[in-house]
This record gives structure tokens, C-alpha cells and sequence, in this order.
């Protein structure tokens, strides 16, 4: 049965007079989440109290969500497990692999989350003779040589929307006896992700674009198979520890990804994630593909057609697409203000960037209209051109 | 004007039935906690979706509760930043404090939390010249000397309540040109806590204890203001950055404590966080610390005279004394779910030790002689001696 997105748009609050582009920044509230997360509060930690780490399973928590992420991304069941910040993971996943390695390089492009490349930066200062090289995206293939210990890469590009090619990058890193690390923050629940199939050693990747968990969803980790016994944790937590409540002063990492998790879980976060991905239950991820890219080819189109001053920068091969679609304009800034003011939400990345996200979970073909009609005629009346557009906000 | 107790309890979840001597581990539901998270879910994450991190203040809300923070740990204001968990909390402190020194040496005590010592180890192990050396609790004076780079000590004993002396202890690291990190897990709300006056160098600890933030509530770090400018993170991320949304590719610390951001922040934890908060508000620490002695004093009193069989490992001298009763015994585990099944909620840390937390918050002197009552009869009875009692959960 194909996947319903009526139904699926119907289990989000979405606020009346608003468009929404931006849940590639963050996701809207699953009517469910705002339910689980007060059973959460009133059932569990109010009356179980300290009880709820075993009668509520708290504990088991990170694995038993890692499982339904699982699905998403392609990975093999019990090979995911959630917890932290997707920063914290990407340094988990970089240390793992400098570790498996004595090659002294992180590879990454420079069309890589700043965030991802300050955690190799500061991970690199940190262990002082390794150091990150970073080249443009599409020299990272040619650049993956026996001096590169790991490959860091995010499969979407934050800014164009351009999506790497899993597959090759990682087939090459393994010819040449690298480990390759994928960041899937605009890949999981954007698209179908094959982890296990396009060779990712490690993945990580947040919850709260896509995927819906709400502001500081926790992120999730997945270690391929063939490293879960040998990866040895940095960030060496009670939590991944083999028996955390032997409470033996030397630590032994525990089975599997267990020993990627650190401290205590984030319980109210995870029950909103849960209620999310009771959603995503629902979904058939090619189908989800299929009608990403019908969205995003409508916006395109529309807006080249009402829009001739805007540049797209997204691509057009839907092989190499995400689910989001980017222009390019000087204005860029104020354009954006000047839509949200219109109640039509996307996001602007420095320097030019338009950003537009299409999530098939709730975005319809009526909204794609919606968007194209207010960003043409905001363009046509120069209606962006005000001064209270161009006063930076502190988040963009 | 005194704290008025009576006042806050009112204020606390606490089902019927249960005395609650656990709040050492889990604290218990401020009632303003699950209407602010219904209302940060609702109006805040449902209305505002992205445009939250401004109009909401989620992206301000890590430096803006670090300053409520301050006040119960005697901290500068402006010096004391949330996010992430204890255990990360551990490694950003170690790591910039070996970063400045070139000694090799992290030196704690075997009364530690595990869950420290595993993060010193892994940090020493991915560093790979630097190691942790464990003493005594009451050897660590002495073993502090010139090859220390880093002292890290948890005030509080979590098994005994022990209490260090965080002026001598840190007046001796910086004789011997040492720092020193203080881990106030069982402090921040247990009394009037000062880091500042007692001259840590940096200072973490957690929010879901005494605080009562709730299942996996952020953790706080406090760095002190002479380090502040010069502290390198390591985990160098992207909201620890100088200028976050101008996606440079290169990283720079941002100003004072805001480098020790992350990712980020878990915005529904740290709305329950600020109830909890609301509560700490109209409470006068030294009020805090009179009524939790007299708590203590009178737990202690009332076990010696009807259990015999148990063994006081908590200190009787005042100032060496956290806010929690510990007891040994061979069948603690047994005998601590013998009173949970008759609802006096306390835990137990092996091998042996009975563990019972007293939180003027919300415990009452019936409370105690309830808690009295029953541990008696349980011991006279020897109602403990049971199979179900001895079963081993998950979560200790």
C-alpha cells in the first residue's frame, strides 16, 4: 500500500498562515510528541521516580530507538544507538578511526557542516600529529589516497542540497585503506540511506531536521558490524561501559554500539523522538523519494519561471539531490526575511544562500505553489528591499 | 525571611505512598516542570518552529540558566554554561587542563564516580602520554605534587557522602602548580556549594539529582574567570564558536564560557530544568544545609538505635558530610528492596552500601522516622531474607 501523506500531514501541528521549507532545520511537532513527553513527565518520572530507569526501560532507551533508526538509514538492527549531540558523535566516530589507524589525516570537503570540521579541528589539536585536510566536494574522490586515515563526509550538502555519491566515496576509501565516517544530517529521513550497503564504517547524524524529534533531539551513531567489537571509545562513558553498575573503577567497553553511548540518556527528548518515529512507521521510503523529488523539481521549476534573479545552486540530477532545494542572491538575507514575514519559513546560509527543505511527511504540492507565488512576487515588487530585512537576527 | 519547606514540598510530585530518599539520584517532579514542557512543546516548538531559537531564547537558554546555576555553586556570574551530560562535562574539563600543563599525570581518588575515572582513561588513552593515577580518598592531600597536571575530585562521595575539602585540596594544587577540576554532582543543591571561594579551577556537575531537572537533565561547567579567555576546548563545537552562523570553516573559541558549548542544547530538558530552577529560587542555602543536617543527624540516630546489623559509613563530623546517609551491610541489596517493596525509596551502590539522600525540598522529619520505622522492622524481622529481594535489576 503506498505511503499516505495525508495522513501523515495530518499527525503535525502546522501553524495556520505559515508555509513551512524549513524542516531541514527543524522538523514540526508530531501532535503525538506533546502527549508522550507528558505521559513521559506525569506517568514515568513523576510517579516511577528513580524506578523509571527499569519499569519505563529509560535504560534500554538509546538502543531500542537506535533500532527504529536503523530502518532509515539501511543499517543492520543493533547497530545504532542514540544519545548526545551529533558534534559529540562525530568526534566519537573520528577518534574510533585515528585510533584504528597511524596515518595522520582527516579528509573532508569544504562544502561540510563548519560544525563537523571544528570537532576534527579541535580533536586533531587535541591529539597534536594529526591534522585535517579539507578539498572542494567534488575533489574529494581523486583526493582519498594512503595518506588519509578517514574520510569525513556529509552526504547533503547543508548549503547546495548536492548529495555525495555514498557508494564510490566509500568503495575508494576502503582501495586505499581508509575509513570513511558519514555525517546523514540531511540525509536520514530525507531519502532512502543504505549505510551497510554503500560501506560506511561509521554514520552519525540528528534527529531534529527530518526526522522530527524537536529542538535538541538527541543524534544518533552507527558502527558498522566488522568495527563493533574492535572500536575503542574516546569518550569512554559509564553508560558504555561492559556492567555500568559494577561501578569497577577501570573502565571495558561494553557489547557492541552499546560502548558508543557515554552519560545519561536524555529521556524527555527521546519520548518526543519516539512519538516522531511512531510517524515514520507509516512511511515507505521510496516512496518518500519519489515524492521528495517531485516537490523539489515543482519548486525549481516555478521558480525559475517567476524568479529569473535567483541562481539555483541545488542540482539538477536527482541522483545527486536531496531533498532541499537552494538559490543563490546577494540579497539572499533580506529576500528570506522578507518571506518569512510572509509566513513562507525556509532559512538563509551565509554567504548568499536561499534554503528551501521539502519533506514529504507534510510539505503538499500546495505549498510548493504557495512558496513559488509570495518568493515571485516578493521578487517582482522588490518587496524584500526594506530595512528591517537586513537586520542580522542572531540565529539564521 | 527562612526558607519555608513546607512551602516548596508543596511544589513536588510525590506519590502516595512512597517515601522518597532517592532524590540523590533521580529528583522528583516540580509540578511546574510538566506545564513549562507542555508549554516550551506547545507554543514554543508547535508556534514558533524554527524561528524558536530567537523568539523563545532557546539558543541564549544554555548561559541564561548556567546563571541561576551560578548562584547555587557560588559561581561568577557569566562563567557557568550548560549542555551535554556529566560525563562530557568530565572530558572538556581534563582536556583543558592538560592542554595547559605539560605534565603527564591526572590524579584522583578511588571514592570517585567510575564514571569520571572512564573518562579520565579514555582521554588518556586517546592523548597516549598522559595517564590517571588513583589514590585513597584521604591520601589525596599528600599525593598531590609536581608531577600532577590535574586534580579531579568529586566533592561527594556517592557511595559514603564523604565530603573533600575543596579549599585545602585546592589550595595544595595550586602550591604544587596543579589544577584542579571539583565534580559537584552530590553538591550543587545538597548546600551552599563556592567555587569560586574555594578556588576551583573548573567545576561540572549535573541537574538531575538534588536539582531536580528530571531523567537525563543537562550538565553544567563552570570555568573559572582566569581561564576563561585561555581554556581550549576540545570539543570544539559549532555553538562554542566566536560567531556560529557565519559557518567559517575554521574554528575559534568563543568568548569565556560560551567555548564550552557543544551542539545543541536539549531545549525540552532544559525547559524542566528552569521550573525545577523556580523552586531554588526561594530557597536560602545556608536554610538548606541547617535542615538537611538536622535530616541527616536524625536518620542516623534513629537507624543506630533500631538496626544494629548496619554499619554507618557516612562521616558524623558535619563539615565532612554531603546530604546523604550511607549503611554497609553484606545483604544490602536485598535488605534496600525489601523497603522499596514497602515503599522507602532509597538505592543501593555496590558491594555493600545502603544509600539514602535527604533533600530539604521536599523530605520531612516524618519522613525520616517513617524511613526509621520501616528499615526496623525490615531488619528485626528479617522480612529482606526473601528470593525476589535478591534478584538483580538492570538499573541499581
Amino acid at each position: 500500500m503506498p505511503t499516505d501523506f495525508a495522513k501523515t500531514r495530518a499527525q503535525f501541528h502546522l501553524p495556520e498562515g505559515v508555509i513551512y521549507l524549513d524542516g531541514n532545520s527543524l522538523g514540526p511537532l508530531p501532535h503525538a510528541a506533546a502527549a508522550r513527553v507528558a505521559g513521559c513527565i506525569g506517568q514515568e518520572w513523576g510517579e516511577m521516580l528513580i524506578r523509571g530507569w527499569n519499569k519505563a526501560g529509560w535504560m534500554d532507551q538509546p538502543s531500542r530507538v537506535g533500532d527504529r533508526i536503523a530502518r532509515l538509514i539501511g543499517a543492520e538492527a543493533g547497530h545504532v544507538v542514540m544519545g548526545d549531540t551529533l558534534s559529540i558523535k562525530v568526534y566519537q566516530a573520528l577518534a574510533s578511526c585515528l585510533q584504528m589507524s597511524d596515518r595522520k589525516v582527516i579528509l573532508s570537503d569544504t562544502g561540510n557542516f563548519p560544525s563537523d570540521l571544528y570537532m576534527a579541528q579541535g580533536l586533531c589539536a587535541t591529539l597534536g600529529d594529526r591534522s585535517l585536510k579539507t578539498v572542494a566536494p567534488e575533489a574529494v574522490l581523486e583526493a582519498i589516497d594512503e595518506t588519509v586515515a578517514v574520510v569525513l563526509i556529509t552526504e547533503v550538502d547543508y548549503r547546495t542540497g548536492r548529495r555525495h555519491d555514498m557508494k564510490a566515496l566509500s568503495a575508494r576509501a576502503h582501495e586505499k585503506g581508509a575509513l570513511i565516517v558519514w555525517d546523514l544530517a540531511h540525509s536520514a529521513g530525507a531519502f532512502p540511506v543504505g549505510v551497510a550497503e554503500g560501506g560506511a564504517d561509521f554514520a552519525v547524524g540528528c534527529t531534529y531536521k527530518y526526522l522530527n524529534s524537536g529542538p535538541g533531539g538527541p543524534a544518533f551513531i552507527y558502527v558498522a558490524p566488522r568495527h563493533a567489537e574492535t572500536a575503542r571509545p574516546a569518550l569512554s562513558g559509564w553508560l558504555g561501559h561492559e556492567a555500568p553498575f559494577a561501578f569497577d573503577t577501570d573502565y571495558r567497553p561494553g557489547r557492541g554500539i552499546e560502548r558508543m553511548r557515554v552519560g545519561t540518556p536524555p529521556v524527555l527528548q527521546l519520548a518526543a523522538l519516539e512519538a516522531a518515529l511512531d510517524i515514520w512507521d507509516q512511511v515507505d521510503l521510496d516512496d518518500l523519494r519519489a515524492r521528495s523529488l517531485e516537490l523539489t523539481d515543482r519548486f525549481i521549476a516555478g521558480v525559475e519561471a517567476t524568479c529569473p534573479g535567483l541562481t539555483l545552486v541545488t542540482p539538477r540530477d536527482h541522483a545527486r539531490r536531496g531533498s532541499q532545494v537552494s538559490f543563490s542572491h546577494p540579497e539572499g538575507y533580506a529576500i528570506m526575511q522578507a518571506l518569512i514575514h510572509e509566513g513562507v519559513i525556509g532559512d538563509f546560509r551565509a554567504p548568499d544562500i536561499l534554503r528551501f527543505g521539502f519533506t514529504p511527511l507534510y510539505t503538499t504540492f500546495e505549498d510548493v505553489d504557495g512558496a513559488v507565488a509570495v518568493l515571485g512576487r516578493i521578487m517582482t515588487t522588490g518587496a524584500w528591499d526594506r530595512p528591517e530585512f537586513k537586520t542580522r537576527a542572531k540565529v539564521t
